[in-house]
Order: structure tokens, then C-alpha cells, then sequence
């Protein structure tokens, strides 16, 4: 008798169609935003009167961005819109609509699709981005969950990295480093659950990333930030990015970098220096973002609305071309960011 | 001495900061359509005042959808392209704009990815879209060039597929079975290029489809059209989901197909069926319709402005619910579509 896992239908036991059914049934009924979703040649979408259309790609490659002995196949999918929705909300825009392009292993079983279509519909609910179609099709290689998503928003409160300006205080959103403590912690032990419920928070970060959607787009209503970016390549990547596309220079205060207490332990526990490990490690879907003096009042807006989401003041745009972390009262060269390449 | 080859630069030389700054340089200016293009987090796009937006999304994965002995780079850049706008000119719409995802091998020489970026960017002009970002990372396997593009369609002129009637009259643009016939040709001889002009059109017809995007526009703006689909995985399979989407069944004429005579004579030379093997083969991107009797008229208009395109009546929609194809007096199950998976 064959084992059970033998037996256990695997993609190419569908053909594309098939699969394509499979999920069109899971994905909630099209709304009057869109007239023409799953199963025609391209979706039909009714635009937001009076808003800029936004639109931004990611993908997840096995292998690269994930291991699937350290995320589920909901992960994946949970983590493969939220890294798109985390790019929309650092425009000051809000997600709408999602396109989802997989490309799977032959011998994917059946089961892991169905999982992790669950946990991009998950994010999708909680992120109200309705699915508009997508692609399947068969990978000689890697799984790989390529997204699109578009969003909305009106044109004064576009949020680009290009609106800083010396002098501009640097403020980040939640906590840094634990994305890259969680991805260590799980390499060193390869894969598992840690104990210690810090170390599971920052290993949840790693797997299901939460995008900043409610802050971002309220840094465009109330224009409280002058640029922004996300850091899906780490704080040192996204200071060194907006500083460069608004044309300043920049220094952080490394002792006032909020970073997650249970990876700082994880650090000091293997050798590792936090402050660096913190601002160069990736996969941190926090929002930087610059505001300037006049907009204090309407930050402390944003601040008591955000719903115990910490927002830190870690340093400030400046009038000198250099990017530097200040550290002991040295200033010394950003890190370099974290690299998916 | 090195050879000149082990020294040519590969992609994994550059960061993907690097590489998308060289992309961002040969792609033209941002138009007054799009505010912030490629560099940001997203790209910010004005809608199309009183039209709905089409999205679509389609994927060229090395090893299924390609060959690098077959297609040069420029070949799949140009392709990735294509198959998406005639995913558009499918809906009667007009296509905007493009997101590129880029998946390449860390050994990938960089001449193949400018020289990628430069067939992708020929198709961009002739399609008359605008590139508005993407996203590069390293694939661990194989070369993946996934593109999104979205169009814009006014709201009574959108071409579904579920628009067909029983008596309606099914047609076909172009010429088929010459991109299966030129891919037959080239595993055949691992490569290279016929001497015999109309082969080396079918070689062709696989390398670089041309989208009809100038006929889906007219058959949506003139509403000559109930039904519409492009024949990307081949004239069965799009039959077969008209007449499933619009509840008909469909008979087509063998004899009356536009087979491209230079695929009919490859057929015969190789003891293949060429009805069979063009209505089964992909990768023809023709558009299908079906036209009701009260529009004749507006078709005549349609072909009249076709530039010579041929526009083919080739069956039928039927009230009975199967899928047929007439040979020789007799109706025969439509064979089975083509599938990547």
C-alpha cells in the first residue's frame, strides 16, 4: 500500500483552468468595483472618481525570500500581498485591488495552493483589497507568488521618498530589527517555534509582516509627512533612499532606534552588534518618514490616532551630503542596506 | 587569458538599485499620465477620465514558455509584452500602462538584460504604453519576465467573453497555427533560422506575436462584437471557453480555418494533422468573436479598417452545448486546447 502522502493530489493533477476555478470560488463576489473579475481575459475595474491610481509590484521567490521550512504556505501568501499593500500605504495611498501570479512546482501538493490562496485572502480582508484576477502557471524551479496591487489616493496627499528637506526631523514607525532576528533565530534551529513569546514575535514578523495601512494613509490626509518610504530593505536601505531622492544628507541617533527588545536579546546572544543588525536586516515593513517643523501639530494627530502604534523620532534630514548613524557621540557611515540580489 | 566571455559583466555584478537605475534610464520620460514613475515605492498614474480600467497579468517562465536557444533576449522581452496587450485588445480596450517583473539568474550577462529591456521597450512603443515600474530580484532558477498591464476601455465598449448567443457568428483575425509551426521548426533543428521566407514568418509569429490591438479597440468601439478572447493558448481552448462562458455550444469549419499555408505545409512534411495542430497550439495571438446577425454591418466597418488583416468567419455559436469541429461532412469533438501547465 502507498503511504497516504503519496497519494495526495498535487498541482499538476489540475490543469490550469481547474486551478483557476479552484480559487475564483474562494475569492469574495466582485463588488460594483468590478465588473469583470476571475476568468476573462484581464479584469474590468471602475476607477475611484477624483483619486491618482497607484500601482506597485513585489514578488516572493522560494529560495530568496522565503523557505518553506520557516513559512507555511499561508505565510507565503499572507506575506506576498502584505509586502505590496506595505508599498501602497507608503505612498499615503489606500489598497484596493490585487492581482496574484503564481508559479508552481509540478509536485506543489494540492493542499500548500489551497493554504496559501487562505492566507493572501486573509490579508486581502484585512487590508480591503479586493482580488482581481492573476496568473497560474508550472515552474521548472522555485514557487513563486508574483503580486500587483493598485491603490487609490487623492492627488495633494501622494507620499513620495523626494519631499524631505534639511533640517526635516526622521520618525519610524513600530519597532526595527525583529523581521532578521526572527529569520536568524529560525536558521539557527531550522525552523520550529521558539518559547519565549518575544522571540515568537519577532518570528511572526518574519512570516506575517503587518503593512502600516492605517498610518500611511493617514501621513497623506493629513500631510503630516513631507517623504516617505517603507523598509522592506531595512531602515539603513530607507534612510539612505529618501535622503538621496530629496537630496540631503541624513544622520540617525542609534541609541534612539526603537528596536524590538527580544531581538536586541537575540543579538547580544550571538555576537551580534543590534544597532547594525537592526538597520541593515530587511523584511521590517515599517514606515520612515520625514516631517517637517510646521507639521509637528499635525504629526501629534497622527500619533494619538494610530492606535498604540509607536512612532520615533530617530534622527534628522540634513544639508550635508553624508548619511551617518550617530553612536557614542561618533558619527560613522550608515551600514550598508539589506539586499536581495 | 581570460576569454572575453568569462569576463563580460552579469547581472549579479550590479545591486538591484544598480539595475534599476539602468532600466529607468532607457525608459522615455513619465508623460503628464504618470506623476511619479519608476523609483519610488509605487508609481502614480491620473486615470482615464470616464473609462474603466482593464488589469491583467501574465508570466514567461524559462522552460515553459521559452527557450533561450530559441528566442533571443530581445525576442522575450518583446513577448512578455505582447501576450499582456493582447490580453487588453481582448477586453475592446487600449493599453496604458506597464509593471515588469523581473526574475533573472545571477549569472544572467547584462547584455541579455538590456537587450531584454530593449525588446520589451519596442513592444512598449508600438502598444504605445508607458512603463511605470516593476520589480528586480534573483531567481534561483529560471529566467521569469511577469508583466502587468492595465488599459482603459469605456464602459459600454468592454468585449467579455460571456457575451455570446446561439446563431451568432464566430470569426477569427489573422492567420493560425504559425506560431506552433514555427516552434516545431525549432526543436526540430535546435534552433537557428529557415531559409524558406514563410517558415521563417511561423519562427517569427512564436518569437514576437503581434497583439491586435488596433482590431479589439474597433471591435469594442463599434460594438460589432457580443463575445471576445485572444487565442493565447490556441483557437480550441478559445472556443471552448466562449461558448462555456456565454452557456452556447460552438461547431467550427475545419475547412474554413485560416491555417498559415507555410504551418499547413510544415504540418504535412511532418506527418501532422494541421487542422488539429493549429486550433490545438498556442501561443497564436489572434483575437476570437462572435458577431450577432444585426451587426453585420459594423463588422464590414471593422474589417474595412483592418489595415489587410484578415478577419475570418470560421463557425458558429449553437444552441446545443457542445464544442464541435466539421471535417469532411462529419462534426468531431474540438480537440483539447493547449495548457502551459
Amino acid at each position: 500500500m502507498s503511504s497516504p502522502g503519496n497519494l495526495a493530489p498535487v498541482v499538476s493533477d489540475l490543469g490550469e483552468r481547474a486551478l483557476i476555478e479552484r480559487i475564483r470560488g474562494r475569492v469574495p463576489a466582485a463588488p460594483s468595483l468590478l465588473p469583470v473579475g476571475i476568468g476573462d481575459d484581464a479584469a474590468v475595474a471602475v476607477p475611484d472618481r477624483g483619486e491618482l491610481q497607484v500601482l506597485t509590484t513585489d514578488a516572493l521567490v522560494e529560495g530568496v525570500h522565503f523557505d518553506r521550512r520557516f513559512s507555511s504556505p499561508a505565510d507565503i501568501g499572507y506575506k506576498a500581498l502584505a509586502v505590496n499593500a506595505s508599498d501602497i500605504a507608503a505612498m499615503g495611498a489606500a489598497p484596493r485591488l490585487a492581482l496574484l501570479s503564481l508559479m508552481l512546482p509540478p509536485a506543489l501538493p494540492l493542499s500548500d495552493l489551497d493554504e496559501l490562496v487562505g492566507g493572501f485572502l486573509e490579508m486581502a480582508a484585512e487590508a480591503r483589497v479586493t482580488v482581481a484576477g492573476g496568473n497560474i502557471t508550472r515552474s521548472p524551479g522555485p514557487l513563486i507568488v508574483d503580486v500587483t496591487v493598485t491603490g487609490a489616493v487623492r492627488p495633494r496627499r501622494v507620499l513620495t521618498r523626494d519631499g524631505g528637506a534639511a533640517g526635516q526631523a526622521l520618525f519610524v514607525t513600530g519597532q526595527i530589527g525583529a523581521a532578521a532576528a526572527g529569520l536568524g533565530w529560525l536558521r539557527a534551529h531550522g525552523g520550529g517555534r521558539p518559547d519565549q513569546p518575544g522571540l515568537a514575535e519577532c518570528v511572526a514578523r518574519h512570516q506575517r509582516p503587518e503593512p502600516r495601512l492605517r498610518v500611511g494613509a493617514m501621513l497623506g490626509r493629513t500631510r503630516a509627512a513631507s517623504a516617505c518610504m517603507d523598509l522592506s530593505d531595512g531602515l539603513a536601505d530607507a534612510v539612505r533612499q529618501v535622503a538621496s531622492a530629496s537630496g540631503t544628507g541624513a544622520v540617525v541617533d542609534g541609541a534612539a532606534l526603537p528596536i524590538h527588545p527580544a531581538a536586541a536579546a537575540w543579538f547580544a546572544e550571538t555576537g551580534t552588534d543590534a544597532v547594525e543588525a537592526s538597520v541593515a536586516g530587511g523584511d521590517d515593513y515599517e514606515l520612515l518618514f520625514a516631517v517637517p517643523k510646521r507639521s509637528s501639530g499635525r504629526l501629534r494627530h497622527v500619533v494619538q490616532q494610530a492606535r498604540g502604534l509607536a512612532i520615533t523620532l530617530i534622527g534628522e534630514l540634513t544639508a550635508d551630503g553624508g548619511v551617518l548613524l550617530r553612536r557614542d557621540g561618533r558619527a560613522v557611515a550608515m551600514p550598508a542596506g539589506f539586499s536581495h540580489f
